[in-house]
């Protein structure tokens, strides 16, 4: 990894921890100051700071230096990872695997999984326990799909994208005509999702099929647990979503997005480019490219911080007021 | 359909495609008139637009003149999604049924679908793979279950429901009662939830059994992915839920009411009929008939706007208040 | 239950109901105050109520008076699930069960189940169908494990946890790190979720395993359904959440809270113990001890009424300071 030992370069480790919780045996890193009191009494073992670190007490653990210890941390992980997690290959028995579907080489097929009629499965595809993949369905190679994630029928999957266990892919949009009666009438969804490469979909997460058409996750974004995107929506590449954010029907967000947790957007809007929203921000409206916004609705983050603080000023300037305009009133009679 | 062809009528679709999106070979509609102007550049082979529609600009699209364009595209979306929607029959090998189950004429039960002792399920019922039906669970004729959605011992469900994938009906009541030493002590919950007829319910939404009784969902309701409705709730017939939605216990809902993502309505309170909340709503009280709410806590959605444009001139207003108050004091000294 | 009866003491109940639905047959209780109007028209036969209630109306149902109605009712609710509730046993056929895995005595494995090499399962333990426990994970003594539960490999339940459907356990944390081109790379999670004893996790709730080390769910801790927990969250024994609540990653919630739904916790920082928080609240920084706090971001709950009192009137403020300052503007002239 390119690090300078500082102390003793012999000691070995057999795991990982967060600095303050590092005992004997473990590395840990520190890449945010935030935490640099902890280095002086961690526990542990070894640990990863940034080349230029200085500590300003002694250190018990030794350091490894390195030019981005959340970059080499992520290395190491990657290593373990490698290890430690549960390999598996081959068709488990006791899975279905429609006889027109096509599966390709190297893929695991676990027990209880489901693959319908016409789906077409790439190679070195990891398909766990209790997947339902439905008809027509393709995803491509490389990708995972984890327990009990469930495909609608129709959707396309890219290369390399991993769905976390439970998440629904291509389930109905949800849109109802309202008759004279107040009664509402199913509009047909006949459209598709679909997932370029390299996107990452959280845990329990929902992507509704289109009215018509596709529901677009472009390349690279990631989605977090949770989440909610409607019918019609398109996100752009490499846009991340923390957990609970929820897209509303034909809105289109742009790429290399970040929206913290919570946050909801309106239906039929657009969102541009290198937006930033805050956690629970509520968005009614179009958002130019390059926006750093927060709150419900939405204001500048410099905006919200004075207004969070006005806010708080509020009920004694209304005491303040009623004094003075009373004093006023006063001073005139 | 009716409709009145203005421009070439033997022009023929193939698929359907939003308007902005609409190349050769699709059909497209334009209901709402903000996406007129798309309807001069769109690449749509056919355009349903309303009776009364006169371009303003040359359209090469063929034009269909129809009273309701929304309405006529719904009516084709269903024609369509007869024609494309995989049909399921029949008891599939790999599913589990109780011997004590019944299972009406003409259902699908798909494989490893488990349906519980005493369960009672109708005619032309879908089932789809890896759902789960407890004991003594009623479905009634014509429903849909579609994969991986569980419903707990005894819950029943009504004519031409459609629950998606994830779904969790009869889950338990979150009732716990804390001890002296703040232990909480489980409350059992021995109640049920009933959905009655032509009830949608989305993509992994939860809704709890009772502790005693039923959570009731009445007719006609539908309900987006990923809400909650907690126990003991009854929501009126006809009322429609966007996704994140959350009920809490007890509480009762109108019929024909709307409410908007991500709202959260508090614990045994009453919402009346025809009540509209806006998205991310805060409902802390009970709510009579015909109310348009939002903001959390709700205030009617006029006088929202006005508080939103009213906080972003607080901050200023504190300002110019402080230096008004210190001029008078200077004056009067 | 050492009861005092007040009434025909030889009436017959075969149901419970809420007091304000309960007909004849039907045993219900009074404990909240206002709901004591419904007393005197409940068609219940029978009512639990506080030993030192008197009733200023006539009550034709039989009174019967306890120290504490809803400690009472729990109890009857006890028997009642004993009795109704439906038990299984043995092993299904139809799950998988991998060779090396080891089940305790007495234990219940639904059909579909999948269980995975190394799982450890101990006494009693109930494993409905279509559950998912990865490799080596372990589940200790008398634990209920509902249908379509996901764990991840690794993981590890306590005693008496109960799991309710389509809960996720040790899905990877959202973790990864940008490159200069704004792609996002994927930095593997190694660590695990650990349930202490007596755990209760909702339907559809998502626990993301820990980068390295463990998210540790205290004894005691009840989550209510879809719920996110993100990585390396650590939550207090004892603690409770209602509906859809967020905790972002690495943030350390206190023991003996109570959270309203939706509230949302940011990251990397501290909640204290017995710390109270509103539904939708958002937490943005630590919080000490013994806090009651409303409101995005939060104040305590006093400040917030009063914040929500003057905003209503701030509009109006707004009007009278315009008026007042041109008023003393032109005196000046």
């Amino acid at each position: 990894m390119g690090g300078e030992i500082v102390g003793d370069g012999k000691i070995a480790v057999s795991t990982f921890a967060k600095i303050e919780e590092a005992g004997k045996g473990a590395l840990t890193f520190l890449a945010n100051p935030k935490y640099t009191h902890y280095l002086y009494t961690t526990g542990a073992s070894a640990v990863l700071v940034r080349r230029d670190f200085e500590p300003e007490q002694p250190v018990s653990a030794t350091l490894i230096k390195v030019d981005d210890p959340y970059g080499a941390l992520a290395q190491l992980l990657s290593l373990v990872g490698q290890a430690i997690k549960p390999r598996h290959s081959g068709i488990e028995e006791g899975c279905h695997i429609d006889p027109t579907a096509e599966i390709g080489e190297g893929c695991y097929v676990g027990a209880f999984a489901y693959i319908g009629a016409g789906a077409k499965i790439g190679k070195n595809v990891q398909i766990y326990p209790q997947a339902y993949i439905g008809e027509g369905v393709t995803i491509d190679d490389d990708s995972v799909i984890y327990p009990g994630v469930k495909i609608y029928y129709g959707c396309r999957i890219g290369k390399r994208c991993i769905i976390h266990a439970g998440a629904v892919i291509g389930s109905d949009g949800f849109g109802f005509a309202p008759d004279k009666n107040g009664v509402y009438h199913k509009i047909e969804q006949v459209g598709i999702v679909v997932l370029e490469d390299d996107v990452e979909i959280g845990a329990n997460t929902t992507i509704d099929r289109s009215t018509m058409g596709f529901t677009l996750i472009s390349h690279g974004v990631k989605l977090d647990n949770l989440i909610q995107v409607a019918h019609n929506v398109t996100i752009g590449h490499d846009t991340v979503m923390a957990s609970q954010v929820g897209i509303a029907g034909s809105t289109q967000i742009g790429s290399n997005c970040m929206f913290g947790g919570q946050v909801g957007v309106a239906g039929h809007i657009s969102v541009g480019n290198n937006v930033v929203l805050g956690a629970q921000s509520g968005v009614a409206g179009n958002i130019p490219d390059n926006q750093r916004l927060i709150g419900s609705p939405t204001v500048p983050q410099m905006d919200f911080a004075r207004q969070v603080a006005a806010l708080r000023r509020l009920p004694d300037l209304l005491r303040r007021f009623d004094a003075l305009e009373k004093d006023i009133k006063n001073n005139k009679q």
